[in-house]
């Protein structure tokens, strides 16, 4: 057993030989990585990067290809949303929710139009067009979509709401693969040195300073001088069931995890140099349940027949909030104006249905008075254009009130819950690797969902919230990395 | 700033002198710190413990001297209850929930009793008497009393319900001062050497191994040789806000952190040689919300006027679920046969009464049919003696229908919501610091409140566990340090 092989350092006097020398060495390649690399190119620094897979891609490609902009971009003016740095910045720390890294957020408020820019230099194209609704992804090459709770309460009343989920012009769901397929274009375009099927097990440290990394490349060790620094873009730990049993188990409750070997070893790699990992409870869940788009008219209900949120809110929030929720399962209440079958995919059922609400609460065998109860409030006020317990907003609100009526079972188990860990190292606005007083670790950098970044609530997510932060804080990485 | 000024481990080439020799450094002295002297000393060590107070205590010494321990106590057999180790293990289990650590539950479980004597021969008085009712601190001398959520749903149907909270013989509250103050002079007497105002700032190490701690004394770095293990039992990080903010965001909710100068000292010091800290999101808390006794039949609502939990459970777990919920308060709802004053300390207020359900919702300014309908349908059960919703049992299950009525304020902010971590190092069942592989750290040991340990999760904490885990595996740390 060498000394690098539960993820200890190496002391660079313990260097066997040199199998590569660079000045910039960067672990993933996702989206993060792959921006790290064009910056850090750009910045004349010699760049190389080790993917374990054997090609790009990572948790990015596997996205939507969304990233969250905002502070009047084109396409925001061109459909008429005024929005400003300030409703921007102020809906993003609301996002982080407890865990919310102002300075992040102050700093991609302030930048995020210049990164805009700097994304269609880089060649991804965007339409400019905005498309009203409640969608998951566009399924035509749009670019602007609501993709968050900006216009749900308690958002809109503490920011100005605007749409801000600006995708890559691409037909269809799965913009993720093209974007990547850009920025690999143009970090290889740059003269990145790509090194695939290298997956990296260890830092080099020279005194308290990184200095390199170990891959390992056809099951041999491979020592990497990195001159100026290592880049850690290895994503999160949502394929390590032993990390999530340790840092984040309320995460067993769903089940089906996003990500491309997300093992975690990047947080595993700055931990053993002194980061410090925060936030490590806090993941990401969805049930695509607003598919048909019908559905997003619906009301959930818990299993004592409550509502918990205003189903306005993003879906990713809705789910999360219904995860919290006791007994595995949440409904999700439509009437015949609503219903359409849901997506296969999804894994929803239909647990009940019946004339009246009654019958419904019947069928799902829950004491009489409950659901029902909750339902004929809700349309007693939904018909009056209000929501008097949460605040949910129209056009979403509608009254629930044309028989028959369905409840369909969103069960944590076994509907589709995807996930992903939002929790990692923590970094400043500047991409460094903090230790755990605060101070940097010179030589590391790190970004995307290593880190806890932008996204960092799980309660509070929006989609195109990760892509922003690995894009943004990828280029800081590979920035200040290149100054050495 | 030298070497181990933020915490960094001190290489033991460069200790300019050694201040102190000894077999075993323990750190702290509380319970956890008195209990490792007292078994390190039995063993035959050579003991030292420094603590950074004028004396010993810790938070321990701010408890009521309460140690949950069951499978067929003396006190328990008594009362005519008929514990098993195998329910009471079961019982731990579900209590740690998702942070459960089984080998520490499997371990505490089948030694509890052994350990219940083992405090008995430190001197430790027991009455052996069972104390009925929801009681928070006996305010007799009693014993035993029910100190958790055994008898409430879901617990009761997955273990068999038992009184585990054993008091130290002391009349009223407060137990806490006097348990400690017994294993002080115990630990003196067996010649343990005492060193206060001596605060810990690094660890030393020779190479993986820990073999020292640096003390600050008199405002001078002291050194301190451990030839066989340091023991770490500092308390947790209720004290560190950037600590809470890092680790335990969710805790600002609430407002009074119960300890003494827990600023997770111990913590960062296992993490700086490489352990592991965990589950650092839990935190236990708890409002006074079951005195004066009458209280305890109370129903709770959220801002939406829904109830969300068995109010029979354990105080704190009541408590941690309501800060789940929205608005910042809840309201607990009582009648006129089971009002009186609240305790002034609780910080609990009147905010609302009538002589209807309508009319307390009407001046609560909720809408109409919300709180009101919740009462009514809980009411209908209560008398036919069932609850349906939440499975609350007799005899804490009654209807609440004589006017007037009364909803009290638990306001996160205002009201009394005393508090204290849960996360911390993951440590074997032996006491050993792991490292986030899982491999021990040759030299490190830690038991109490900067581990993660029995009281693991904040939703099943039950009075007495932390002191369970504060004095049983103590005694682990004392023993295996003083093995080497």
């Amino acid at each position: 057993m060498t000394a690098y092989s539960q993820y200890r350092p190496l002391p660079l006097a313990q260097v066997p030989q040199w199998d590569f020398e660079t000045d910039v060495a960067i672990v993933g390649f996702g989206a993060t990585g792959a921006c790290a690399a064009i910056e850090a190119r750009t910045a004349g620094a010699r760049v190389m990067l080790f993917e374990r897979s054997s090609g790009s891609g990572g948790a990015s490609a596997l996205s939507g290809g969304e990233i969250y902009i905002g502070g009047g971009t084109d396409a925001q003016n061109a459909a008429g949303f005024d929005d400003t740095v300030e409703d921007f910045t102020a809906y993003l720390k609301l996002a982080g929710g407890p865990c919310a890294d102002d300075a992040k957020c102050d700093r991609y408020g302030r930048e995020a139009l210049s990164h805009y820019q700097w994304l269609k230099d880089q060649g991804v194209p965007y339409r400019g067009n905005f498309l009203p609704g409640k969608i998951i992804e566009p399924t035509d090459d749009s670019t602007l979509i609501w993709s968050g709770s900006e216009a749900a309460a308690p958002f809109y009343k503490l920011a100005k709401p605007a749409p801000r989920g600006h995708v890559i012009q691409h037909m269809g769901w799965g913009g993720g693969r093209p974007l990547v397929d850009i920025l690999e274009t143009r970090a290889r375009d740059l003269g990145t040195e790509i090194h695939v099927d290298a997956r990296a097990v260890a830092l080099i440290t020279e005194g308290t300073r990184v200095a390199g990394v170990v891959v390992r490349i056809d099951n041999k060790d491979r020592f990497v001088r990195a001159h100026k620094g290592v880049v850690l873009a290895t994503g999160g730990f949502v394929f390590n069931d032993a990390m999530r049993r340790k840092y984040c188990p309320e995460s067993f409750r769903v089940n089906s995890p996003i990500g491309d070997k997300d093992d975690g070893i990047g947080i595993e790699l700055g931990a053993s140099v002194g980061g410090d990992p925060i936030h490590m409870d806090q993941f990401f869940t969805t049930c695509p349940w607003t598919i048909p788009e019908e559905q997003a008219y619906g009301v959930f209900v818990n299993v004592a027949g409550q509502r918990f949120i205003n189903e306005d809110c993003y879906h990713g929030r809705v789910s999360r909030c219904a995860v919290d929720q006791p007994g595995g399962k949440v409904y999700l209440l439509l009437d015949s104006a609503h219903f359409t079958q849901p997506l296969d995919l999804a894994g929803i059922t239909i647990a009940g249905t019946g004339e009246t609400w009654e019958e419904v609460e019947a069928e799902l065998e829950m004491p009489a008075g409950t659901l029902s109860a909750t339902m004929h409030f809700y349309n007693t006020h939904a018909r009056e254009g209000r929501d008097p317990l949460f605040d949910k907003q129209a056009p979403i609100l509608r009254p629930l009130d044309q028989s028959p009526f369905v409840a369909l079972e969103c069960n944590f188990e076994t509907s589709y819950f995807s996930f992903f860990t939002l929790g990692g190292l923590k970094t400043s606005a500047d991409a460094e690797v903090l230790d755990r007083t605060g101070q940097p670790i010179p030589g590391l950098f790190a970004a995307g969902r290593c880190t806890s970044g932008l996204p960092a609530w799980g309660h509070g997510y929006s989609s195109g919230m990760s892509l922003a932060d690995c894009t943004f804080f990828g280029r800081y990485a590979g920035m200040n990395a290149a100054k050495g």
